[in-house]
């Protein structure tokens, strides 16, 4: 411990950086940065932008980078975004910087960041073209923890033959993510053709009646096949559980 | 009206049967029995036993027998059905009736009485075995309006092959009532493979969030498909929207 | 086949239209286009708008009206629908552009699309002025179908007299779609004194306890006549099931 | 006063007696009884049988009787009468007894109570057999009130024929009550066609989504016409606000 | 008929008048204007803003005043109060017009309209500031009936003393509206203390768990005195219902 | 420790004491009790018997009376309390046991135990007859914590002239608990008039729309006034809330 | 009395300082003002400025500055806030104002105004970033009643070593606001963990299913430590409900 | 296949076995069964007792065993349960029985039924006594699918000393299901500690607002962590799902 506070007297280490080693946290200007979250439970610590000033998600970008080499922000919008690149181009240059627009996420990587690399797979596939902004978020953390990704668009139950033509693609990932809307049928009617754990995640499409996802959560809980769910577009739920189940097939392969 | 006066004087004809024949409904002891129905909304009246008492159930089922020549009894406990047989075999010896326990519903036919006979064929279609007691329901009454019925049962969709390989019967069909419970993801992978109009018909399973229906009313709502519902296990309005639709094909076919 | 990949290598039929005609759907930009969706299920295939970018249901529409002959857009806000124009006017010159401001659908035909013409009429009924909306949406995709369409506008049940004045009309029509919001009893009324399958539209009008629709859905799903419903707003889905029953009717007449 | 605490002292007033007297209310056994609610609010004092010991509830109808010269009990089921009854027979011999089973009230006069006479009549109407139980109870307390009850049943909106026969009726009545379960559309239908205050009752029966008189109470809240309402089965309420206006129309008249 | 008719083609009467006359309802641009209402039911037909367009609200207020002397508008934004000054500008610039920026009403008199006049008076109370909206439309529409308004505002029951100092006033009207958000407690404090008719009108106020005025319309609902209830923010349906209680009180006093 | 595992060898000390002496728990057949509970958040550990066969709860009563020398078990029904008196007869014939019929607590002390002693006294208030359950299970772990109780019953708003004659005596105590089903007005009321905390206990009373307590709970949560609240008929919540403040209040008092 | 309207005559005393003085409440042009609120209950009235025009908003924060030397505005946006600086400045320039942007809140203290001061500490704890709103809230109103208030932020579950670390912070505190969204876990947690008591603030943050603070709420009614709950963002119950606690504790310290 | 039907001929194959072989289902009397489940899907096919009569159970639990040679019934009663023992001991002498009482689960195994032998291990964790119920099921399903199973009951966060006392177990395994009603907060707690998949089972306890498991389950969709779901009280539905992940981790071990 003499050390790293040499280290901090010496600059070498900021503050933030130090907190994070010692108490497994930082606590910077806008809250606590969990620093130790990959490390205790597995899954990245990420910003939910949702609820927070540009600044507070600058801020905690910043922090993010800082202590673990990484920043993912998640659910941001142009003016978080805008915010977390420009602070972020001024206290860490080096840093590459990821934006979807789409899906609302921004991923950092420090110069000397690595990321993990697991030998497993998980296919993302979608029932339609507006399940794209959860099943964009799900892949984005599925690739942070390191898993390969499959992406699957455009199968919608409407029209069975688009997912019996891709039946092969299917089973041959480890885990499988299936996003869908409305009437949330899809991964019913997966699970139902395939023997790999799959994850339902419904989408907040849907008017009238149980919309805005109400209905896809329900059928998927309602399911009469081995279906888990998390809640409507938690793409980054059901991409973290995904990726803790690539670790360990990962770990299993003694990859 | 003067003749009908007479019969009644003369005792040929009830006093609820004239009533029936002048204004339309016939008041009997337990409330008034709309006689005209079917030939003004071509659905057959039909006594619910729900909320009413095994008397009330009775007197109305004895004054449908004599104003229409038939009584339709939907929803019967034990109880309900057996006071409508005693009176029955009371007041209409002569009449034949049949009893569903498991759909709880009983129908009995003057000895007079001659069922329509519509040129058109409804399919009634259940994802699994506790869909039958709605299911049952709908099939007897699209009987009663004259159609036929096919039934194509326990083809959920956890195994589609049992959906695909059912196909060509299905797609024989004039129309389709599909009765699903849990996710009730049936009706509408259905309605994707087939090109007549298909019925979905809720059924009061499932447990925990939306379950007794409520996902499954849900999901159909919401279905991607040409779909129309009914309320949870309302197998009689499912079986009359199809009787109405065999009326319609019928009348065109000039049958 | 063969024939078919001459004609994609010498330009005389586009990638699209080969893949629609090969496996049934074409894959663009912006997803997969369901082009057998008519002959397979009856149902022409249509672009829901909502929650796609313009750029999206641009594209979507030009695949269908190039692999289909026609393009239906539903549920399109001013920018999306000025996408499509902008992209049909491009790539489709010829072809017939039809907008409703109101109920937000467009339609484009190709200058050989020929609209199938069915032998039955289907009447599409609203209680008041707000009901415009998904009422239009229904009749459009109606013609579309091929079956006529005749429209009876505010007949609410406030005043019953309007409704008894046009009993001759509502009964001269093969089935019927009647749109309602606040109480929503406007179906169950009709459905009364009719002997044509009724198919109830509840509308999204009214506010507080149960508004949005939500109480004219609950009192069709209640209704004590043989009504079948449709989600809120869902004049999409009760037009083309009215247009699959008059299908039928057609198919039944010989025509 | 002085008088009082001594025909306390002698006997002639039981101590509940006096203390309603004095303050307004009874303490008994079994709780407080609002021996004043009739003089301040115009509505006598009920005792609810649901939730209560059948002790519970006989005491407090001993107190209601001894201190008004009547009791009403209402929702009560066989215990709860019966021991009402024993009870009764037992301190007040002399007092007359109503039993309703079917809408389960009860009411006992005292041998010297009169009833109030107003010169108001209420219609009470009902859609269906199922109606009865929270009409009856609404019937009962506006007779207590003391205005006159106009039994009008079996009019659903199912055949709009049997209320247009009503009508007549039910334009002489000062105020209506019009109780309907399921879509609960009578009252709005009704309140079209009359030109007195209606109150909707809407009944527990339906089932599925919305079922219980849900539909019914959010159809008639959502009424485009000018209708109040009670809670679902308040046939007490709904009684209690027809006799608060008969008052006022007696009033009025210098009756 | 003939003489209306000769009026019609002489131009002193327009073709809207005319079928008002003899159908009851005038059909414009915008649909059928029901201008017997009030005779046939006692309430005023006013045109609804919400969910049409300026035009439609425009031209539905032209056919009012040309068909019965008066129109009046409710729930009316800025666009559409300016779109009916601006037509009736043109098409009645006799016409005396009042606008409630709050309240969000519209009436508007024609040279000749003569108000009912009512022996009767409305108390109208408001718990809080937030109130006034749905309040003034219950007072507007009382006023439009004939029968004198009573403002009580601010006496919410976190503070008694309020409600205490004007239960004199209270206690002097014929029937009382009672308008409350948040726990909506107002109505059923004041039904308890007053011998006088209570409508409950809640209020949209409120956040969080039922809020939204559905706690207000909960409470109203499960009040243990004898209110009558309309929807959230239904201060038309409360007026309407106090104006024919009105209508009943002065009929009675044969004023 | 020593000495503990040789108390236990010399079977002065049960197994389950040693365990709760050294892990804060005791591990029983029907699961683990928290027996340092009171300790360490100051509420007594009690047994809730919903959800537990009549076995398991007697056997964590038994664990509960042999760590802590007290057994507080609620929400039994007659088997389950008939097995705990079994059982303690059995392991412990020297324990005195009191059992509340309607409230259904069940209270066992050990022949040594004493119970706290606070210098603060808890008001426990109800509107009604009704409401004595969950008040009765708040009031009784009042006491078991040490605080004086003061009951206040039968004070509901429809009458306000009973609350108001209450006033001195609610005014006097440190903390009150208000339980109140149906609108749940009364904590409102009290909270208005009296300056001490004030915990609102929703009750399961009231039927139809928001029945069940649930109006109740809304009114509580919307309330004007400084209310906080418990979910319904959870009174021992509301009586370990008040236990919490009361020792507060005794420790300030330096008692 | 002679003496105030002396002073109200000579300009000494406002109007509304007077009617405060004898009423109890000032009756200005927006509504009446609950001048001894703070007296009677122990809470300051506060002006709510949801559903207020900022001109109400502003008269009635100048009537609580002149009647009780402090006017307290919550959920005030810029242009409510902005009207209150404005008149304030032009009524009462002596008096100091403090406003939070981000909870909301406006705060002005007359120049002589002496705020409480209590022996007693509230400790304000926050799961997140997010929570920052309603815990400002609370803080502020707990300062305004005269007790401490400690904060400890940003001390969520998902990282339970953030809460240990702050255990000893959590334990010195003589009652807890615990302010979470989400799954609001937090003061379920804290309440294991403590012996003072804890009231849960439910935060709006969440999405998707049982968002918008629902599930935090419902999580923390179903707690099963001693937990009581306010609703959803109710910042000023919980504070004031902590500051009435505090009081008591105050009191009996005899400080 | 001319094979099999030789056999089916020789009495040695019965019709459903060769039905199962051919078509991938069995037609029972009381169903379809759907013998090749396991196969396609990897998750072994149950009976769902729920909604069949104990004949129809019966029935469909021999079919299971002839075709699979395994039979599994779920959320069985005593009387499904004991004719599914009878016809078991008729048909299938020498199957072994297992029976849950608590959890409602029947098991039987053919003599020469080899059960798969996975190199994995799930955690089945609960909150408290009354979660065994859905517990039970899951670790029987987990067991029939071939991984070990590790209970660790009894750690509700109430008391976190009980959570962290089992981490080390809770560490070991490869996959956790945590079962919890009430508030359900358990589940996040853990996954906030482990790094390995955690699936939330709620649970049906908890009573009031929420109650049934609601609480429970919108926790565990809002949750903060890295958590799938399944519905209320789905155990079988979280064991299978931990049996698939079991499946690709002992696959990947090479095992």
């Amino acid at each position: 411990m003499r050390e790293l506070l040499d280290a901090v007297a010496a600059g070498e280490v900021t503050p933030a950086e130090a907190e994070a080693e010692l108490a497994g946290y930082a606590t910077g200007e806008a809250g606590r940065f969990d620093a130790t979250r990959e490390q205790r439970s597995g899954v990245p610590e990420a910003v939910l932008a949702d609820g927070k000033t540009p600044t507070e998600v600058a801020q905690l970008a910043a922090t993010a980078l800082s202590t673990t080499g990484r920043a993912i922000v998640t659910r941001a919008d142009e003016a978080q975004a805008g915010a977390v690149r420009e602070r972020l181009d001024d206290v860490a240059p080096a840093a590459t910087l990821s934006w979807s627009e789409r899906s609302r996420w921004l991923v950092a990587h420090g110069p000397e960041y690595e990321r993990p690399d697991l030998d497993a797979s998980v296919g993302v596939v979608t029932a339609g073209t507006s399940d794209a902004v959860p099943a964009g978020e799900a892949a984005m953390i599925v690739r942070e923890m390191g898993a390969d990704v499959e992406r699957v668009d455009d199968v919608g139950v409407a029209s069975l033959v688009r997912v019996v033509d891709q039946l092969p693609a299917l089973r041959e990932q480890d885990v499988l993510i299936v996003a869908a809307g409305r009437e949330g049928a899809l991964p019913t009617v997966v699970a139902g053709l395939v023997d790999v754990p799959v994850i339902g995640l419904p989408v907040s499409t849907g008017y009238g009646h149980a919309g805005e996802g109400e209905a896809a959560l329900s059928g998927m809980l309602q399911s009469c096949t081995a279906l888990s769910t998390v809640n409507v577009d938690a793409g980054f739920t059901a991409g973290t559980q995904a990726g803790l189940i690539a670790r360990q097939i990962d770990d299993a392969s003694g990859a």
